[in-house]
């Protein structure tokens, strides 16, 4: 019956949706009926342990998301050509939650408008056209941002990079160019040079736009003291500076509520999304009184659905049920303990070469040998297959898929992190023997 | 009380919100608390019928748009890379409305993401570059949409047309640079010429994007036969054909479910926002299999949000209302009905050049004298103002912003249209006398 179900949409999906939309677990995919705080719910009435969800962020269906969403739609959703309070009052709610001088902000409907809106602004605040991303980042998927974004772009069907885009290394220090303890000193160099090769084109540098901690990359954490060293390079030449937390912004980080904190920088622009509205269609782009003066220059920005009372209301929500159910230091103490649980597994298994993370934002590499580093692709795939038969979402990625990402909704709990480990562990185990 | 909470909102938005964001009646402006149907509810107690937004196509605050919503959200939120029920259920009965071979949809969350979305297909495609639009477009805010919208690149703070794209004339009758029984010959001319200089520039002639009908150019309503001859002209070079129906979509036109079939054409790409799930944010892209196929290149297309099971049960609520409540049969009833009322007027009000429109899409033009035709931008706008003192909602566009567009929900009522006719005949006798 349910095994029906999932071939009659798999067959309907195929006469009216593009092949280009990917179905996870290809051979055996989930048909979902509801979902709750960290689990997933299918058709065939198991329960899904959810590690790879970040968009769900308060957990699957929050009621009090879900009443808020409601409440507004029955009184008005309208536009920001009109006053209401939501927006002024969510304004005010995130911007507090922001360090000086980020103080003006602009919404929008996804990441991907957040990061096209980012662009449009470092290129009219500076009149320069030119970008520096780090190598294997993602920022979103308009043409704009996939001529920004290097696992697209070098990626498969990617057309390469665009003349007006330098490229820095991933500051990857477990498995890139640099290791070692001058590794963060080293990949600032190297993003510098780049910053310093996009200063003296024709376009000239206008931002070096980053994810403070890289998701699709691998889940990347930077050396400390990298991204201020950065930051140093840009300012010198007049570049901004914008950090993208689409992935991982308002609180998973455990320590503060936004990775570039953890680097002890305070970016131009911030760009928000994914969790932003726990699955409401919600994005935000956050930037200075003086970019926002530059960016109206008489033209006027109008988003449509961006802003609305019921967007401001989800968005209002979300960060009621962060700070009431304090998942911001949830998240840093389950994490921790699940990092702990996974890097205990290390000393069992040489196929984990690395267990890194902060909060509940951890990625778990696999090698073939903790020295040689070489990527165990295979064993990834194997991995989260063999995880999804014990009921547990979760994914691989970075350039050779051979990271393990976790991501759940904050809700994640011990239990659940202890599942997690049980499951890795059990399936090493038989995969060696 | 009421003036107090307005100048309080407009302190706080002065405080966290950009400039750029501009809102409606800055002199006295609307705080809007709750609406229904084509009403909005200010705070200050007062009624407003709302003859401006087409989002809220199927009534303010739909009690089953809203339901529909609700209902889904307590069970769950997710991402297309899980199966569900609703993204097929929803993708079938979209793909039903259309004409063969338009089949295949994409979810996003806008127009904007639509015809970015849009754009990367005739790339993908017609590996070409070059983009044909017409003079007064606007097709979105992201760079690349900007970069194609004459309205933004030629408006305050554009930036000129870049050198890959082809300006056609604006098909206007009325007032545009042909008029008269060949008008619209002239005007396809004058739009193939565009697309053969696309074709012979550096970049080829990737597509031909155009609303069917035009809403910020001034609710333009082309000749007959000029879409049908500019398509022709567009196919015999290989250039894609693109209906931008983000305004204009779902049945507002009265006669036809989208404005591309009252020109008799049917185009290789649709894209879909606004109305499409009734201030849900919401948008689409409906193809052909065939360049579903040529986009299908190996780049996964991922939109975190979009064709989420409760964006598309937004999608299908608005579908049941426009069908039970036989929104567009009364949209062609109470719009012929309006248009018949407002050119009544034309007779005792010489300012009043042109009525125009299909259905519930509806232009007045306001000119200095019917032969002459200058444009009374300045009378535009103090109708616009004085019809708000009035409790009724208008605006005004076109390139001489005397154009003043009529587009309310589709509830919109006989009654409703007298109210307005009334309203108007009353402010330009006043402004006559």
């Amino acid at each position: 019956m349910s095994g029906n179900t999932v071939q009659d949409l798999l067959r309907r999906r195929a006469s009216h949706l593009s092949r280009s939309l990917s179905v996870l677990y290809d051979d055996d995919p989930i048909h979902v009926v509801r979902a709750s705080g960290q689990y997933l719910f299918g058709a065939d009435g198991r329960q899904y342990l959810d590690c790879m969800n970040n968009v769900p962020h308060v957990g699957h269906s929050h009621p009090r998301v879900t009443e808020a969403v409601c409440r507004q739609m029955k009184l008005v959703n309208t536009n920001t050509r009109f006053l209401y309070e939501p927006l002024v009052e969510y304004a005010e709610r995130l911007t507090a939650l922001l360090p000086d001088p980020l103080s003006v902000c602009f919404f929008v409907n996804s990441g991907s408008e957040a990061n096209e809106l980012a662009l449009r602004m470092v290129r009219t605040h500076t009149r320069r056209r030119g970008i520096v991303v780090q190598d294997g980042a993602y920022h979103g998927n308009t043409s704009g941002l996939i001529d920004i974004s290097p696992y697209k772009f070098n990626g498969r069907g990617g057309a390469g990079k665009p003349d007006f885009v330098e490229v820095a290394a991933t500051p990857d220090p477990f498995r890139g160019i640099h290791r070692g303890a001058d590794a963060g000193a080293r990949y600032a160099a190297d993003a510098v040079a780049a910053i310093d090769r996009a200063g003296v084109s024709e376009f000239g540098a206008a931002a070096f736009i980053a994810e403070p901690l890289m998701g699709t990359a691998g889940q990347i954490i930077p050396p400390d003291g990298y991204l201020a060293a950065v930051y140093r390079g840009a300012r010198a030449v007049g570049a901004l500076t914008v950090a993208d937390e689409v992935q991982i912004g308002f609180g998973r980080v455990g320590t503060h509520m936004w990775a570039f904190q953890t680097q002890q920088v305070i970016p131009d622009i911030v760009t928000l999304g994914k969790p932003i509205g726990n699955s409401y269609p919600l994005g935000a782009v956050v930037t200075t009184p003086e970019i926002a003066d530059s960016f109206a220059n008489g033209m006027e920005y109008f988003n449509t659905f961006g802003g609305s009372p019921v967007a401001c209301a989800a968005g209002l929500a979300v960060l009621d049920v962060i700070e009431d159910e304090q998942l911001q230091a949830h998240a840093l103490r389950v994490g921790a303990h699940l990092k702990a649980s996974l890097a205990e597994l290390m000393a069992r298994h040489p196929s984990i070469g690395d267990v890194r993370g902060l909060g509940l934002f951890i990625g778990v590499e696999l090698v073939d040998d903790p020295e040689r580093r070489s990527p165990e692709t295979d064993l990834a795939e194997r991995m989260v297959l063999a995880l999804r038969r014990e009921g547990i979402l979760i994914s691989s990625d970075g350039p050779d898929h051979n990271v393990i990402k976790i991501k759940p909704p904050l809700p994640f709990s011990i239990a659940d992190a202890d599942r997690l480990a049980v499951a890795v562990d059990r399936f090493l185990r038989e995969a060696a023997s």
